[in-house]
């Protein structure tokens, strides 16, 4: 099909219409949830459709970099071209010059599909324009600009993104809009888009301790957040019960504390490289936690004297509590540790954990008893928190790194420095909002988007209603929140069932993060959510069912 | 390693010792549960395991067939040879006379493994012995005997069932007992079972209309079912929402009955008997469901006329009810159908369906009421019901085939033959099963087993502390009650989580509904629990987390 400029903007009416009643036919009966058609989510800040339909040729169709040009962006088009074009697209694709044309084989099927009008406008090229540098070596960031502009039009289509990243997210949008209507026919309506994040920190946390998780199941995750526009991987990579994170410095962490055999149960350096390289280009961050002083009995089995010993009538009992802070090793151990992991990772930012402290242990032990007489803090644990917190987040500090912690060392009263994320994970939110931002933190909430806890039906609405700001504040607090993360915590999810527990579920996160504030009715967003779910299905994840019943035109095979 | 006979029983245990020893490091740390080593699921109903340890080879050992012989028999020894050496195995099997060898090639794999003892005796062969004719043409069947008894002792190991469907329950045990302590190295312990299921109908239940299930799913379904000596897959075909039946007879109700495009969304009849043939080789019998007159919306599309026009003031007001009870093209279709399914299906049973007949539509209709008026029904629309589900199980024992219905149609008052198999499954299960079989009819269980209903936690303890023969009731009443069925229903369900959502919670019920009685406590299973949960992931299937943390030796990973 040729191009053709000057066809009347009433024939392309037509043939909206009669793609309109073609995808009425795509409608599941009775009792399914109707899906859209070619609609983004998350939802655009402003997001126009027009009437008018345009096909796009696999074999023609041109990504041209007219702006600034990196690496990472001719991966991002290269990636997108076969997500697009996924169900024609099999070659691999050339470079050409500036102007990247693939040509994918045609593919032989001899499938029968519904008719489809070929008569319509041909959409021959989008036209893609980094305004700023793009640095190929570049890391995404807290601060990276996300906006973008998309406009399609009859003839021409045009991206426009201050930075990479934010081409990256208009890249996500472009395929989005973008429809299969017939195998290897795709269409795209005219559409006019102005759009930005309203949060800058879009988090998924996944739990890699309580069950290992293949590195297979993290790139997965990672596609289906590029999938949604999120942004940060929250790596709760250790925790009580093993220690997959193979150290360098401390290799006796990993060998002793992972799960066995540990050859098996272990990320190693490369393993986490791959990880990030696989995030950077995908404009996500990878944010690793390495909770302390609690949760870390797994540190314990690699690391003699880290912990405190628990002691019945002042006699060690054979079990260990939190991270001793009463003892020098504690923190020469803790400053060897960061400078590494201070190497292995790109981000800014560092979960310091500072979770669910127990204080029974310390109480039990008479020497941390006699420290903490002879520094003065009698019998107020929370002082001790503090101290070992203080000396962590120095440690951190001297590194130039950012820090993020859970509620629980502010609710302590422990000081930590003004730049510090709070993450609010506990119930009554709203309350613990107002305080952490009163006290001028920036603050991040997970509270109501605990995704393992399951229940039946169609649990995404009640995620798809909660927001970070609804709290009483100022609106210099309100501004203060930064953003939010869906946990997955593993007690009950591993690699057999962590994409489809977390996807298309984390969508309605996604959206809520992403989207504008008024963007909050789940029944609204419900025919666009089936799509949502049948497009991870169709690019190869398990994202699982959200309505009582339908169907996806491409259904999940993993042997696809 | 060479078998030898005369090493002293006292050095087994100095390496069973060892064993132990050994195994302790397999154990997770802190919380996770214990997992059991070698021990069978479901708990066969008398178990005895020694301490003697022998070691089998995967390059040497034998199944030899010392009984009857057939093709059923030769599938399932190479099927178990695989599943049991799975990480040596690789080469395809070959037949040696009526000795069956294998020779995997070896695995050149560099990974370290914990040491394991090379000192312990070789169990070269297992003695497979059918008693009773084995016939390849044959189908499992509710009165097939699936008793067997295993043997394991120094030097030899013995399988005798009366049937070979007994011998491959045998063989699934046997293959449950070996366990693997390095790579290709694997061990069993002396053994002694005799066993045999305490219900003979043990089903799983599956919704392939509320959401399309691919055929990958439905076989990884029935290996699961295999692995967990399950025998009855209930096809719940069609339903309301969609038809994805491709019927001969009438084409169109598939053609227009099926989720869009239809190529994608139907079972065809090669993929029926693929799914027949999968189950017939593991011994499960197929019973598909075709329910009406309810749940049919979706045959409408496909044949008019089939169903009721519902009116509102006696006129039709664009809905449709349950099928059409009063005309005679009813049942001439449902003979033809029938006619097909008796060909297609090889169980002996067919579920007839039955259950929630809103009788509003047929109230709403005049010719209806007419037609109830002139045969002196009155208003008793149960008698309507009778009258169909009569009409429909006459056509059905014409052709010589049993049938199983849902509990309404007894609820209901409708009179059905004695030979009639109601399924319970509403709330109040006790008093339904007294009512049930005090009419003497045999009854099966789902009420407790509803699996699609998710929540958080280890909720297969409740499963499995379901009993079907807990209610009033004499003992003959008790023997009426043949078995129960787990339901996964569609709503929530598809291929991207119907079998880590079924599995390995379904595990619980296929233990009560085969092992005795007193196996009752989740808490004395739940380690061996965790062991077949890992069993099922080492053989392929991604079995879902049930405890609140720990690992397998082998994790999930689709692409192995």
């Amino acid at each position: 099909m040729a191009f053709t400029e000057n066809v009347a903007a009433s024939r392309f009416n037509l043939v909206y219409l009669a793609l309109t009643v073609l995808l009425l036919q795509y409608v599941p009966h009775c009792a399914s949830i109707t899906q859209t058609v070619g609609q983004p989510w998350p939802l655009p800040q402003s997001y126009k459709s027009g009437t008018n339909v345009q096909s796009l040729d696999a074999d023609t169709f041109l990504f041209r970099v007219v702006g600034n040009d990196c690496d990472l962006l001719r991966e991002a088009i290269v990636r997108y071209y076969k997500i697009i074009f996924r169900t024609a697209a099999d070659a691999a694709p050339s470079h050409e010059d500036e102007v990247l044309r693939f040509q994918p084989k045609s593919d032989p099927t001899v499938l029968e599909w519904d008719q489809y009008n070929t008569d319509e406008s041909v959409l021959g090229s989008l036209d893609v324009k980094v305004e700023d540098k793009c640095v190929d070596i570049g890391y995404p960031s807290l601060d990276m600009d996300e906006s973008y502009a998309l406009t399609v039009t009859t003839g021409s289509a045009t991206l426009v993104g201050k930075s990479i990243w934010g081409v990256m997210r208009g890249l996500e949008t472009f395929s989005q809009l973008v429809y299969e209507v017939g195998l290897g026919a795709y269409q795209v309506n005219d559409t006019e888009i102005q759009d930005f994040p309203r949060f800058a920190h879009r988090g998924v946390l996944l739990d890699t301790s309580r069950h290992y998780l293949s590195l297979r199941s993290i790139l997965q995750n990672l596609d289906a957040m590029a999938y949604n526009k999120m942004n940060v991987f929250h790596w709760h990579i250790v925790d009580e019960i093993s220690f997959p994170y193979e150290s360098r410095t401390f290799p006796q962490l990993n060998i002793q504390g992972a799960y066995q055999p540990a050859y098996t149960h272990t990320y190693t350096q490369e393993n986490v490289r791959t990880v990030i390289e696989y995030a950077r280009l995908r404009g996500i961050r990878v944010v690793p936690e390495f909770d302390t002083p609690g949760h870390s009995l797994s540190w314990g089995k690699g690391q003699p004297d880290l912990l405190t010993k628990c002691c019945t009538k002042g006699v060690f009992n054979g079990h260990y509590g939190p991270v001793d802070p009463t003892v020098n090793s504690t923190y020469t151990f803790l400053t060897g540790l960061v400078d590494e992991l201070s190497k292995v990772f790109a981000d800014h930012y560092f979960h310091l954990g500072g979770d669910e402290v127990s204080f029974g242990c310390w109480e039990s032990n008479p020497n941390i008893t006699q420290f903490m007489n002879k520094t003065g803090m009698g019998r107020n644990y929370a002082k001790l928190e503090e101290y070992y917190m203080q000396r962590l987040v120095d440690i951190v500090a001297k590194k130039n790194m950012g820090y993020i912690i859970w509620q629980e060392v502010i609710d302590n009263g422990v000081k930590v420095r003004p730049d510090t994320v709070v993450e609010v994970w506990r119930s009554g939110q709203e309350a613990e909002l107002a305080k952490v931002t009163n006290l001028g933190y920036r603050a991040i909430l997970s509270s109501c988007w605990y995704l393992n806890y399951i229940s039946y039906g169609s649990d995404w609405m009640t995620y798809y209603k909660c927001d970070p700001q609804r709290f009483n504040g100022t609106s210099q607090q309100k501004e203060l929140v930064i953003g939010g993360e869906l946990c997955m915590w593993g007690e009950y999810v591993d690699s057999t069932n962590v994409i489809s527990r977390t996807w298309p579920r984390g969508s309605a996160v996604a959206e809520r993060l992403w989207s504008a504030e008024e963007v909050k009715f789940p029944e609204a967003a419900e025919a666009r959510m089936e799509e949502q779910r049948c497009r991870l299905i169709g690019r190869g994840l398990p994202a699982e069912p959200v309505s009582g019943a339908g169907h996806c035109r491409h259904e999940y095979d993993p042997d696809q």
